[in-house]
């Protein structure tokens, strides 16, 4: 079996299930810390700073640092940084998008901005809505941190980010550049931050749509955990399979150890 | 040329121009009211109650009366009273669709309700898109008033309620049912208020993808007035063309009696 020499790891469904803890996990990221293989999470949740997502990994038991998190807000923050540096930007987001944009020398404006960033933003209002469609009308860059549609919760599945970006994508009819997973841009990114060639690195994770489609939009082997969203009976109707798929990430190191 | 038994009338582009009087509209109306013609005024705008609609109107020096006001609040609260008497409805709205709603004997009520209803809402917030989200995935039928992605204001154009009714959209993957032109449904319940045969009715406004398609999809003769949204260049673009265009509703009135 081909070993890695670094593994991109997804969070909810695959390291914690919403408030649940996941044994598998724990175990499985023990391992990768014991052998020194360096790993790095990469979330498309854009409202949380590393430091606070690594918290709540080491609550869960999971073993994570700040510079082990990557998050689709300092994906953001990087692609926006490179095409201009020091750009205005006007935001639509939460603490852990504001702290990347600050972080990556942006400057967060309420009018004429050069980019208009859409983050999940549980206090969302429609003057940052109108905000946003005036600054994307006079023609600044429209990003957005992730397509997500729905959040899973307690109560239910709530707005994800990219339902609310569509308030501003259709009442603009421009489409935004989103950053995070399924896309490459992310992914890119963090492999570049694991420092390692595409051809040692494995993306980990719950979801076909997002996760596995994101390793394999970058030509990265990929391992499906059925742990999250995405059942064996989900992944039948998937053409292009994922290099493994397993029920438990255990099951993923019994297989390493066969 | 055709006369007709009734008119149904835009208003924001048709009767006034934001907060500018249209001069040539208020001289249409008086002619209207002076011979007797029934007309009726047909708004999009869900936010305001008939009430005050008319005292806008009335400011601009246009002929109105709160019964000469139909809103697509007024047709929502019909369609969802049609399908379910009594009806509990979990709202995203300002004051005119409260009332509407209430007026027709609707439960406006937080959980668990019959239908779901969109409609422009300048205190829109999260909790208020994921009650609404959650509903949808319930089993609530979705409705919203009306399609239109922008409003024009002073400030430029903001998101408009097919703009924000596209988060529950996207979020549940769940079409609404829309009421407002172009759909059949408020022009169909428009002329039964008139009281008359759709053939003696015309559609009168200035957008060629809202009124005039409402008119056209109901078999009505339409007129299309160029001090709104469709200029002369704009209509080109179409193939199936208003029964009449003019530059102004002056220009109506010449025709008619030439």
């Amino acid at each position: 079996m081909k070993t890695y020499g670094g593994y991109l790891i997804d969070l909810d469904g695959t390291m914690y299930r919403g408030t649940e803890r996941i044994e598998d996990a724990s175990r499985f990221v023990h391992y990768l810390a014991e052998k020194n293989i360096p790993y790095l999470f990469v979330t498309n949740n854009s409202s949380q700073p590393p430091e606070l997502v690594a918290k709540k990994l080491n609550e869960f038991d999971i073993l994570a640092t700040e510079d082990r998190v990557f998050t689709t807000s300092q994906a953001t923050a990087n692609f926006i940084a490179q095409k201009k540096a020091n750009a205005s930007v006007y935001m639509i987001g939460e603490e852990g998008l504001k702290q990347a944009l600050q972080s990556s020398g942006l400057q967060l404006v309420d009018e004429n901005p050069d980019f208009v960033v859409t983050g999940i933003d549980r206090e969302l209002s429609y003057e940052k809505l109108a905000k946003a469609c005036i600054a994307v009308r006079n023609g600044a860059a429209f990003i957005s941190t992730n397509a997500d549609i729905a959040i899973p919760t307690e109560r239910g599945l709530l707005p994800g980010n990219g339902a609310l970006t569509s308030v501003v994508s259709v009442s603009t009819n421009t489409k935004p550049i989103f950053i995070g997973k399924p896309e490459k841009i992310i992914v890119e990114q963090a492999i570049q931050v694991l420092g390692m060639d595409q051809d040692k690195v494995i993306m980990v994770g719950d979801n076909y749509d997002t996760d596995i489609k994101a390793g394999m939009n970058c030509g990265l082997d990929t391992l499906l955990v059925h742990t999250g969203v995405t059942t064996k009976v989900h992944l039948e109707r998937y053409e292009q399979k994922p290099t493994y798929s397993v029920d438990s990430l255990t099951d993923y190191l019994n297989l390493l150890h066969s």
